[in-house]
């Protein structure tokens, strides 16, 4: 069965980002003077074929750990949807 | 009031996306044969004060399409939530 995935990767709080701080610095010229705390991570979609949700949940979290994320200086939260409604 | 705001932006589809194909090809040598249409964006979350949660959404819908999102390649969803509960 295919499953839909959502990762978001982001720094961990403490470590700089340098992306977000060139943002935050370039809004007040565009005249939004009212926006703060900008982060900039990454927004991953991926097509798993797994036996369950669990197990696609499972593998996901571990390819982040050994691919897609950097645990020591980001963090991932990762969702899993069904690709297809399951059989009646 | 504060409202924070998660930006995700992605490739329009049909656009090349080179870090999610480079990633795809990764993974197979690390075991993971049944993933498929890897595709990476960016994840932005802020904090903008406005009046309420239209406001908010209009103005980092305008930001998105000024600044943070390039409308010729890439798509954006946008969502708000208070920061912090309603005066009662």
């Amino acid at each position: 069965m295919k499953f839909h995935a959502q990762v978001e990767v982001t720094h961990l709080p403490g470590v700089l980002d340098p992306q977000g701080a060139t943002v935050e610095r370039a809004l007040p010229a565009l005249g939004y003077t009212n926006v703060h705390d900008v982060r900039i991570g990454k927004s991953i979609r991926l097509t798993v074929e797994a036996p369950d949700a669990a197990a696609a949940a499972a593998q996901v979290d571990e390819m982040c750990r050994r691919l897609l994320a950097n645990p020591v200086i980001e963090a991932f939260t990762v969702e899993v949807v069904a690709a297809e409604p399951a059989a009646p």
